[in-house]
């Protein structure tokens, strides 16, 4: 087939939580034209990736196509979502587009790797459009729970496209600009060929309530404080954090933030206008003259990061600040799916200095920046797509999302990353799938989650590891005993013996035995003495440890 | 001074969830006759213990002063209160106490360990008691979430202490004794000294509900289910098992039991006569023949075990039986914290076979086993204790539980792990710190968890390791060049040659400038290198790894 047709693929973001990247293209089956909307990261785990500093898209697909890239539009400001520009800048090459404070923070990320700022080019809303290839694409506001996040109207010459981006519908955001129903009705009037949704919160079954719905508990709380009053709130929630700064002020209480993100948020809020009105700051340096009673503290990590201020002050100290008894801590925050082990060790710290913590479980003094269950279905209804195709989901939430857009008589489309999905005909269909991924940026290098890299890590975590050293002379002959080392692995076990002593005299007598077919082929050898020091090990100290085996040949 | 006196000591438990271990003595001081409630164990995770294969209480102490410990009393069957009876039966020998149903699980444990099942004896509840030396203690049968809980009336020269292991108020649980109120009252009427009490659930601030209301919801799920119906929950809730298995009787459905620990609980309840009336059961192997639809499956795993039984039909077949679209999966228990990701995995693997997952969210098919506050409230009022002493919860619980016998106008006690309590005065103190904490058993041996091989694990799994291999001559002179292997680290950084290579070029360089006072010293020498090696691979793939050298000398 040689017509044109108009693709979406997911390379991040649709099957999990975390590093959306969705790729729209329009063109001859291999010639098509493409854009990118968002490109995000994910973050890291002990269970799957120990070690790795963060999670990208594996992108290789869209790179190998660079030239056929025209741009890249990004909705809003969440790692989520703008993460990965500065990573990918040289292998994709193309502009970012994006409004005015997420344009900041991505330009911010640009500079830090020596990347030109101008690859960032700054749009104004909807209704202005930025043309690429065959796509024309505005940015519609939209709320949530960082400044700016927007929708994007994706007009293709297959129709019109609607690109929620996260997002939930707040009528009184606090900061920035409302949810407003009549411009997407507007939008939805010439007809809508696909809505490409957010289904993070599709579970969730209850309306979604307003940011502004937090501010008066809020103030009641910090009203009742005796001591210092310290809350964590995801440092991009500006509303949020205008909102604890304002009950802070109005308590008669001298702000202080802490922690590098948190500054930098605010300061880019108000570099770009979306903040105005922010409550007088105090530097923490000042902060420490100040009586406890008199003082608020909005510090970051709320997650239970272990840099963050929370778990620094959790620890004792941080900047010169100490919690004490008759404090309160509230996390005006969820704890993500996780997370919940370094949240909860923080609270235990606070609660041994005495400091009376607050979370989310009364559900008071945080709302979620996604659309619930009912809101997505009032989505639907506003934009009456011809399609549904969840996006920004685990599967569970994807298919989900897909009966919900079923209940409403409406197709839904269960894509998952790497489904190219040819949206030109009636019934969508899957033109290819695509080979996805992650990358796991470590340290400064880039590796695929699959390189076995990590894997070794974990194993070693697992099982220790254990190294041998075999020297043999001119004639392949072991010269000496094996020398063995280990680490993570107990010293002594059942023979009370040394267990490198152990492991070396098993080791030596399998050298003893090892004839000479064995001990002039290394790929042998070495399997040999794996497989003695492995036996040898459980029969000490019961399990099977990783081995490394280094043989030296003089000979060589 | 020489006087008798009363203490608690919390070995573990108090400032934790699980391995519940807790000392009463009487006599004089450093005299004291001993008792132990409960000696059980928690489970390991990858962030803090990886490779880990259970975590048990510390109890150099006790095991120190084994001729003053008369007896120990296991307070129900649940691995955290009864799974480190046989590990530990060897170091402290005393004789083990329990009713019927956890005196079958302990000797299963003490069988599998080779030990005698006679040093594990069954006792008839109260009002009989066993004496202990100075202590009298009876087994007061109360509602859990496992057959035969019970609280531990234990009388001393001091005065009466009620010990109410895990509790909750449920007077219809469906299986084994409700909650009876009134037998309590009876007990308190002496007048009880201190009520050691169960704190985990002190922030539910809802009375806690009956395990019998979850049966009609469980029921009205079961009979609208289409396909096979499968469900999960803790092995050891005997009463749910019974109830989700009477649901799928009355749809119509055989039952079939997957998972060791699921059939070795059914099992031990029938052996003790706990549990009557259990529908019939079919072998996985008739299973297979059984139409899906008129088969439910009951299976291990509620918590995302990757070994269990749930984790594998997510895998796609366990014991030959496969899930499919349109089959029900039910979570009839709760995620404990730390688990997310292993539960959210497999419902995400459910979905993608078109599984439909029901989940605890609505609250319908899981009740807890613990007493809300509520509860804990009423417990305070119907035992009017002298003193309350929180266990069994972390730092927080214990806090908040103190804060709610304040409330009450009784005198609470924040004891955690290794706090010696003199109960004798009025006013209990503080008697000693004893050092507490957690032993790994890690294969077949038990390593303390400060020992530092779990923490060369971990450091290995998030730095990567890099083995140096130098060999010396006789004269202490570099033969050939070092050896370098690495083992979860990436093959090549930034120079695009291979990791190993550039290490070996630096090193080498480093060994040619080195001068014989180095050489001869093989600390300095492995410093040298470390550092080299360190520095190294920083600059060629941004991180440092662990560094294990091993010098070998010939003239050594």
């Amino acid at each position: 087939m040689s017509s044109e047709r108009l693709i979406y693929l997911p390379l991040g973001g649709a099957g999990e939580i975390g590093m959306n990247a969705y790729v729209y293209g329009y063109g001859k089956p291999g010639q098509e034209r493409l854009i990118l909307v968002d490109l995000g990261v994910t973050f890291p785990d002990m269970d799957g990736s120990p070690g790795v500093d963060l999670i990208l898209p594996d992108i290789t697909w869209l790179a190998e196509r660079k030239n056929q890239l025209e741009a890249v539009f990004i909705t809003h400001a969440h790692e989520d979502h703008v993460g990965a520009v500065a990573h990918y800048y040289e292998a994709l090459g193309a502009p970012i587009y994006a409004r005015a404070f997420t344009s900041n923070i991505a330009r911010r990320k640009m500079e830090e790797h020596g990347h030109s700022e101008k690859a960032v080019r700054t749009v104004s809303p909807w209704p202005e459009v930025t043309e690429a290839g065959p796509f024309k694409a505005g940015f519609v506001p939209i709320s949530h729970s960082i400044p700016e996040s927007s929708g994007l109207v994706i007009d293709t010459p297959d129709g019109r496209l609607v690109h929620t981006g996260d997002f939930k519908m707040d009528t009184d955001p606090v900061v920035g600009e409302p949810f407003d129903a009549s411009v997407w009705e507007a939008i939805a009037k010439p007809g809508v060929k696909a809505l490409i949704c957010d289904s993070t919160n599709v579970f969730s079954p209850m309306e979604g309530r307003s940011e502004s719905s937090v501010g008066p508990e809020i103030e009641k709380l910090v009203a009742s404080a005796k001591g210092m009053f310290v809350c964590t709130t995801f440092a991009s929630n500006v509303a949020r954090v205008k909102t604890l700064a304002e009950a802070g002020e109005r308590a008669g209480r001298s702000i202080c933030l802490m922690g590098r993100a948190m500054r930098r948020m605010i300061e880019a809020s108000i570099e770009t206008g979306v903040l105005k009105d922010f409550p007088k700051v105090v530097s923490p340096e000042d902060a420490k003259q100040i009586p406890r009673e008199s003082l608020m503290l909005i510090v970051t990590g709320s997650q239970g990061e272990r840099r963050a201020a929370s778990a620094q002050l959790a620890q004792g100290k941080y900047q010169g600040i100490t919690l004490a008894e008759g404090d309160t801590f509230l996390f005006s925050s969820k704890t993500i799916p996780g997370n919940e082990r370094g949240v909860i060790r923080i609270i235990n710290q606070f609660s041994e200095m005495g400091v009376d913590v607050v979370d989310d479980t009364s559900g008071l003094y945080h709302v979620s920046g996604h659309a619930n269950r009912p809101d997505l279905d009032a989505m639907h209804k506003l934009i009456k797509p011809q399609l549904v195709i969840p996006m920004h989901g685990e599967h569970r939430h994807l298919r989900e999302h897909v009966k919900l857009a079923k209940n409403n008589r409406l197709y839904g489309v269960l894509a998952v990353n790497g489904m190219m999905m040819d949206l030109s005909q009636n019934t969508p269909t899957v033109a290819e799938y695509i080979e996805t991924g992650r990358t796991y940026l470590d340290g400064s290098v880039k590796i695929g989650a699959l390189d076995g890299v990590v894997r070794d890590r974990i194993r070693m975590a697992l099982n220790g590891h254990v190294m041998i050293n075999v020297i043999l002379d001119e004639d392949d002959e072991p010269l000496g005993e094996p020398w063995c080392e280990i680490k993570g692995l107990p010293e002594t076990g059942h023979s009370r013996a040394p267990l490198v002593d152990v492991l070396e005299e098993d080791l030596s007598q399998y050298l003893g035995r090892a004839g000479s077919k064995t001990l002039i082929d290394d790929d042998k050898l070495e399997e040999g003495l794996r497989k003695v020091a492995r036996q040898s090990a459980m029969g000490e100290i019961g399990k099977k440890p990783e081995v490394s085996v280094i043989i030296s040949r003089l000979s060589g």
